[in-house]
């Protein structure tokens, strides 16, 4: 990668980092014995997909029907769709259920009707499990709505009953292996109690979890089947935060032209705003806002020696980045000259870029999931 | 528009509430004598933007050199990249000035020697002032470095000064009609100050201004040539709340999904996200944050009757959106629903769509800036 050949905002993606990412997770799985199944929404690129596949991995998990048609276009046949199930793209799921073994998760027990009534081919279903987000899922404590949606499920022969999936999105509240592990051990509890009540009729069903921050810093796993960490493959700033990765462990950065300096503020404008980044920000302690970070390049990739000490990202809108430095680190950079800069949030900037450019050369496709782009 | 026939995330555009905006603004121009240049960054569409040329149209700003690329290939030839330059972009720059009249924004005098040492075929300069958003400008006050720049591109015969150019973007802190006119007035003063300095040397040059609330909310204008607002050919919610327009006015809505309730929270889930709306939000004044509000479909469109009482669009993760109701709404939309949501920054929004489905049928196109995607 030659930094002078970027003209305007571009995601590098350093596949060093993003390998060692991905072999360290398989390499738990493996240890503590559970069902790797890793969440493609934070790349959603077939290159990055292959790097997945060279240490084993043959199932997924997507977020959304279209990217689930785009990796099964590419081999992937072991594919959840871990939303529930937008019973509008039917017919997209029927297409794609005669093709792999689909897995679906449900939180609706009329949608349950309709699915059960269409499918021609086997789909496995999972029933979502608030586990304490709050965001979707039954409570594990409504038992009739749980036995409800269990019998629908049993009385329609295309639909297996797979078992109980959560997702454990209040972990990134944590900022501590203690806190962490804390809600992944609660919803562990949670996701338990709930199969256990089922385990006589359904001895095969299984329970799925999936959080980058529980995958990360917990070393001993235990009552689960399966995880879908998806973050992990390129982590960011939030789960710096959090404790999931060291800065170093970050395996993309925004490359951004300079093209403005306010010696008076000691602030940089670049060419970078919130169609690049997108708007995720973490909070500093003293109450500003941080959008990106700082890294230094070094080799064919960088160095975040200086992150923290360095300048960061103020405020985004469009196109402007504002970058606050300081009097040791304004003169860094000029107008014309490249600042690269962590991400807060990964999987949405990878969304909002559309592609990589990889440190080590060459293009990295990127899903591109809106109709008519 | 069939709304049945909407089966995931899609941003509605209503032409009869955007063509009486696109209207509105260009009669405004016309009765208050000033050259409406407007911002094509919201919109960023070829069919839009005929909307504009049937209403005499014929001057446009764009945020990004590829934006001015795709307008330029769709016969647009006099338009402005209200974004400093970005040199590392000269290449296209260059292929661009031959084609088109085109105009370009200075804050940084090294910049002017390259571009002029590099220039070929005439650019129009505006040095851009910072009348109190400090983002980026050079400072009203700040003689010396307007002489010099004023200086550096009389130096370069390809380089042809236009005059001062100013973003009052703190106008969107406004929350009524005398606040956003004390913001206008002032920089309409601090630009004239500035002017005034150079009329002897420099009879021609212009004042160019560009906010959607000052343009939309101010009647009368004076002391400027040029106006360059974007926003109001959409408006959003933050819009409704400086008071730039009224919810009616409102031309865009996404159309999303329902995929689950929770009656004990009285919540709903959408199929809808951070990549669909993107991030940007609303403090409602019990702290709460809001991402979207409802609207009621009405013939081939939409109502705002039943909005400030509707429910809300609570929180945003990458493809869910969380919509919080109260007893009297949540019974309105069920799973496998579609519901209509007013998007809280209409640009952001189409940005990260990347097209429109018009109500009136038929696919509207949106440029995409992204690198390989």
């Amino acid at each position: 990668m030659n930094p002078d050949s970027i003209v305007q905002p571009t995601l590098l993606l350093d596949p060093i980092r993003c390998k060692a990412n991905i072999r360290r997770m398989t390499e738990k799985a493996v240890s503590q014995d559970f069902q790797l199944r890793p969440h493609f929404k934070t790349h959603q690129s077939h290159i990055v997909g292959s790097w997945f596949r060279d240490e084993g991995i043959d199932k997924i998990t997507v977020s959304s029907v279209g990217m689930a048609s785009f990796f099964a276009m590419n081999g992937w046949d072991d594919i959840t769709i871990a939303f529930p199930v937008n019973i509008r793209q039917i017919a997209e799921i029927k297409e794609l259920a005669q093709k792999i073994k689909l897995g679906l998760v449900l939180v609706d027990p009329d949608t349950i009707n309709i699915l059960g009534m269409e499918c021609t081919d086997e789909v496995n279903i999972w029933i979502k499990i608030d586990v304490g987000t709050h965001r979707t899922g039954i409570r594990p404590e409504d038992n009739d709505m749980i036995d409800l949606m269990v019998e629908r499920i049993r009385s329609f022969p295309k639909l297996i009953f797979n078992g109980f999936l959560g997702h454990a999105g209040h972990s990134y509240q944590g900022r501590s292996v203690v806190e962490v592990e804390r809600v992944h051990l609660n919803s562990v509890h949670m996701m338990n109690d709930v199969r256990n009540r089922y385990m006589d009729k359904f001895p095969e069903i299984k329970i799925s979890l999936g959080d980058t921050p529980a995958a990360s810093m917990i070393s001993r796993f235990g009552g689960i089947d399966e995880f879908r960490p998806g973050n992990f493959v390129f982590y960011d700033l939030q789960q710096e935060e959090i404790g999931s990765c060291a800065l170093n462990d970050i395996a993309v950065a925004m490359a951004c032209p300079v093209v403005a300096v306010h010696p008076d503020r000691l602030q940089w404008i670049i060419y970078g705003g919130g169609i690049h980044f997108s708007k995720d920000f973490q909070t500093l302690k003293d109450g500003r806002k941080c959008f990106g970070r700082w890294v230094k390049p070094e080799g064919n990739s960088w160095t975040t020696s200086e992150t923290i000490s360095g300048p960061f990202l103020l405020s985004l809108s469009q196109e402007h980045g504002v970058v606050q430095c300081n009097e040791q680190t304004f003169l860094l950079r000029k107008p014309g000259d490249i600042s690269l800069w962590l991400p807060v949030h990964s999987c949405m900037t990878a969304d909002a870029m559309g592609g990589y450019l990889s440190t080590e050369g060459g293009k990295i496709d990127h899903y591109r999931e809106h109709l008519w782009s």
